[in-house]
């Protein structure tokens, strides 16, 4: 089993990463403040992983509610938020029950976010059964719901007390899944480990075929990489920011598209090619730069080009970003292959990147 | 003008207190991180404090976003709550930007939620303008929503950056709501602070008629009682329970009867004589101190006297509380007048205490 543990102030907590991680409830009980859970996942995942977690649990004596919403970007918001209290309120959960979140992104966002809310907070603990949720989403607490002006625009900052990343839930994983969790993959090299892009360029292959070894490494590189740059700035004041390579064009991507048109990892490779679009018209990276990041974009089966939205749609939607101050988009660009820093951008640099990037 | 400084670790902040306030803008001004706030008021407020707030500070060159919302307690929903998203969204308010709560407890909570959420958090400073407020709900961080299965069930704990208690906006407020106020105020005396009650019993006609001196010290004296007790425990893990005296039996009261029935204030009164009585019941307080209780709720124009909604419904409605642990209901009792502390009771003594208290 490899560890990355996450080192924050008030709330250090542990990334535990291996196969059959799932009924090992030995390593979840020392955290419940009571024996007593409430398992929030969806109806794709509940038929395959609820049960042997639920039964484990049991097992010990813990008692188990359970959530189970539908399945989709397109369900992340306050509607289905709802249910999760609806679900908590009719079982009289209370504020020493454990929320659990099994499942995707959307499915860790939403119950950590309901576990931050809920009776003003839970503790909760992740079990992110996709690759996009293993190395990325369920680490570092950032949690939120969408809202139709706008993506992750309402949530918090509420860390989870564990983080269970079972790499055989990827097993059942569709390939549209695995491949778009590949493009938070990638963002890892890129922002500021040129030898993991490397290695990813080496190994592609072994982790597109799900081998065992290499995904362990990969996530388990990805979650340190991460763990890192959120002890730094679990706020996201400054360099946090640079997690969102590829995201503030993604989100528009997303949100322009309908969310749940594009997988939030799909819209996040098209994204990071415009990021690196931008970055090769301010000559900060050379057209064979761009060229091997497309070329491993698509060697994972993503997009490297991004949907004709119109230029001032795209402009419209990235100013509703998170990232703006005062009127001024902030852009994750590259400095050159594999460092990335936070910027801005003339409206000029952005056309020319979506004229370059969009078809 | 007096000051309470609320000295949390992370978040010292200060609650200013005086007459005519609220156009001071000087005293806003060095906190805000970018010359744009949201102002975030009600009907019935706006047209009274709105406009020489947003004057004061526009004149200052402070662009100034309102986002005004409908009047009462049945509003404080995720719908109303949306309301403020979609404004916030909609006039692109960003993380720098400082939400402003401008009313009451409902407005108080609702805006201090939507900054602890909006963005995943942005400032947010607090301008309560009923006494309840003043001295009770815009200090310490809770904000909160109702869900239609408990009150106040979603929520965050979430600091302002100052508390502006400007005594002059009570002159508007209606008798109604000035007494229901007065329970929060009261509640302090009973807490922990049994000089405090019977300085209230000693000057209790000239708060009633307003008096500024009186109003000062008393909202003075609360917000020093809170500060000391949200410092020591910020997240309610012990003693910062205290603060919900009455409570408990007020929010059934209160979700029983249908929210904005009874006023808040008004069913923490009666709540407060039945947590009063049940200690009578234990031996703790005498038929005196349950008199003098009463008396003072009395003279202020408050419920001595709960209404019937059924021992099996209070029951009910009270193990959805929040203090519940492991299906226990907490209940704040009184050692004696003037001290209180956090303790569990048997079902006969809770029935005791609503058959001698509800009519």
């Amino acid at each position: 089993m490899r560890t990355v543990k996450l080192d924050l102030d008030h709330a250090p907590y542990d990334i535990l990463i291996a196969r059959d991680l799932l009924a090992q409830v030995a390593l979840i009980l020392p955290l419940l403040p009571q024996p007593r859970v409430a398992i929030v996942t969806n109806e794709t995942v509940a038929p395959l992983y609820l049960q042997p977690l639920q039964h484990a649990l049991a097992q010990c004596g813990v008692k188990v509610e359970t959530v189970i919403l539908p399945d989709g970007e397109v369900y992340k918001n306050w509607e289905t938020l709802n249910l999760i209290f609806d679900g908590l309120l009719a079982a009289r959960v209370e504020r020493k029950t454990t929320l659990i979140a099994l499942g995707g992104g959307v499915i860790g966002d939403m119950t950590g976010f309901a576990a931050a809310v809920y009776q003003r907070g839970v503790p909760f603990i992740q079990i992110p059964t996709t690759l996009l949720a293993q190395v990325d989403s369920s680490v570092g607490g950032k949690t939120a719901i969408n809202h139709p002006l706008g993506k992750n625009m309402i949530g918090a900052f509420y860390q989870p007390r564990l983080v269970l990343a079972d790499l055989a839930t990827l097993d059942t994983l569709p390939p549209r899944e695995f491949s778009a969790g590949m493009a938070e993959v990638i963002k890892y090299g890129l922002i500021d480990d040129l030898a993991f892009f490397e290695w990813l360029e080496a190994n592609i292959d072994a982790l597109m075929a799900r081998q065992t070894e290499a995904l362990a490494y990969a996530v388990e590189r990805c979650c340190q990489n991460k763990a890192r740059i959120v002890a730094a700035d679990e706020k996201e004041q400054g360099q946090r920011a640079l997690l969102n390579l590829g995201h503030t064009f993604g989100h528009a991507i997303e949100s322009g598209l309908g969310y749940g048109v594009w997988l939030h990892g799909e819209a996040v490779a098209a994204g990071m090619v415009l990021a690196a679009l931008a970055s090769r018209e301010l000559g900060q990276v050379s057209d064979a730069d761009v060229a091997r990041i497309k070329a491993l974009i698509q060697r994972v089966g993503l997009p490297v080009v991004a949907p004709v939205l119109g230029n001032e749609r795209y402009l419209d939607l990235m100013a509703q970003d998170k990232k703006v101050d005062a009127g001024t988009i902030k852009f994750i660009l590259l400095r050159c292959l594999g460092e990335s820093y936070i910027g801005e951008l003339e409206r000029s640099t952005v056309i020319a990147a979506l004229e370059a990037g969009c078809a």
